[in-house]
């Protein structure tokens, strides 16, 4: 456990960089905040790096101290620990956790993609019914928004630490798949087969499209599968986490009934 | 079409009074705002009680000035909009919407009951699920967050409109219904039933449960079903408006499939 006092701690002003997606990318880290995530991160033996406490507050945080290497604690002085935070009323406690690494993490059937989403609670309320569901993993397009930022992760409610996630470039990862044999399903209204009668005992990616502009075309014409959901009260559109997760449990209802 | 310029004006202060819940229900009247959402709710035809204007970006809204009876019309000062707008940048347009009467609005078979939901983003998820999958109408308990706040209206994205809502105080509308032979059913993890294996053909009503407390020991007490959403991936819970939708769109399901 060690105390840094000074803003000009190089320690300190790395920490300060992974408010912003492009050094969090860099170094490969991630920050949650308050104690329940950070609980969450223990129990679930996630690949944390170092905690942070603010030193004005260290005697709440005496139990979780206890579970974690000494070397990993790291106080600051109050008016350092809420240049770090996120909230205005800090419970004073951060954890620093490490991206997972996908390599060799291409197991399983069902997987889902994210094309392009927008919004952070929508993405983390995704990764929390993957979770639920047992997806094998969530494969996130490039200009997907941030998973590791703070309102993506508080969405995930903890399931962050449980989801194998794959970052993909120029779709490299989805043709790799595919050339594995996995099928492309993407919700659409342009077509008969309601999302009930699609047989999904294959191995399926399902596609997640953006808020606004629905699956890009470029997924679009790499898609085996179509399915509808449909709207007999004629709205416009669902909600994309809610569309999403109507999918992914007809794979769990799938699989349960067989 | 008249304008008001000064901050004493008795009308631009009851409108000023919007803003708040109490004064909404007292009033029986809610505001939205920004082109889009008063487009729609000219388009759903709802009981639009007057549309409000920034003076100084009137031209913007001409064509929306031509569906609306020239009477309904309010121009504001800019300094006197702001005040009202719920946002920086507004747009310039508000509308003011009568809160719908639920008299007689008791038809149909399958309804959804809001027990002390608190997060405006998920009950107003839930409606715009409601929506798209024809729900005869959604119940609200006493204690659940107001629908009519900026946030939850934004988020059902125009479904408000089509949705017929009634209000719950002390379960007398629930115990109406359930004489007149409806069945409550709640998401459970105390029963071996998976939710596809219910049969939903009855008269229902779903019961959503609070987001941290789940269903209410008041209404659980008066539940006929209960169905549990599996978790194959041991999460602690799903989100609020995702398990909502899940079995919304069971029923959805069950009636295709009869």
């Amino acid at each position: 456990m060690h105390l840094i006092e000074s803003n000009d701690n190089k320690h300190f002003k790395e920490l300060k960089k992974l408010k912003e997606k492009k050094y969090r990318k860099q170094l490969g880290l991630y920050i949650i905040e308050g104690l329940r995530f950070v609980e969450e991160a223990v129990k679930a033996d996630a690949a944390i790096d170092e905690i942070i406490i603010d030193e004005a507050k260290q005697e709440r945080f005496e139990d979780i101290c206890l579970k974690v290497n000494d070397d990993k604690i790291t106080l600051l002085k109050s008016s350092l620990f809420n240049q770090l935070s996120g909230t205005e009323n800090s419970q004073g406690i951060i954890a620093v956790i490490k991206i997972g690494c996908s390599e060799n993490n291409y197991k399983g059937s069902f997987y889902v993609l994210l094309d392009k989403l927008q919004d952070p609670g929508n993405v983390g309320t995704i990764i929390r019914t993957a979770h639920a569901a047992a997806v094998d993993g969530i494969i996130v397009r490039d200009g997907t928004v941030d998973i590791y930022n703070d309102k993506t992760l508080r969405s995930t409610m903890g399931s962050i630490f449980y989801t194998n996630i794959i970052e993909d470039k120029n779709l490299e990862v989805v043709q790799k798949f595919k050339e594995d044999g996995f099928k492309l399903l993407a919700s659409s209204l342009d077509t008969d087969f309601n999302y009930y009668e699609v047989d999904l005992s294959d191995k399926i990616i399902l596609v997640v499209g953006n808020e606004g502009n629905g699956v890009s075309d470029e997924i679009y014409k790499l898609c085996d599968l179509k399915a509808k959901i449909p709207m007999p009260g004629n709205a416009e559109s669902l909600n994309a986490s809610v569309a999403a997760s109507i999918m992914i449990y007809e794979k769990v209802r799938q699989n349960l009934c067989k």
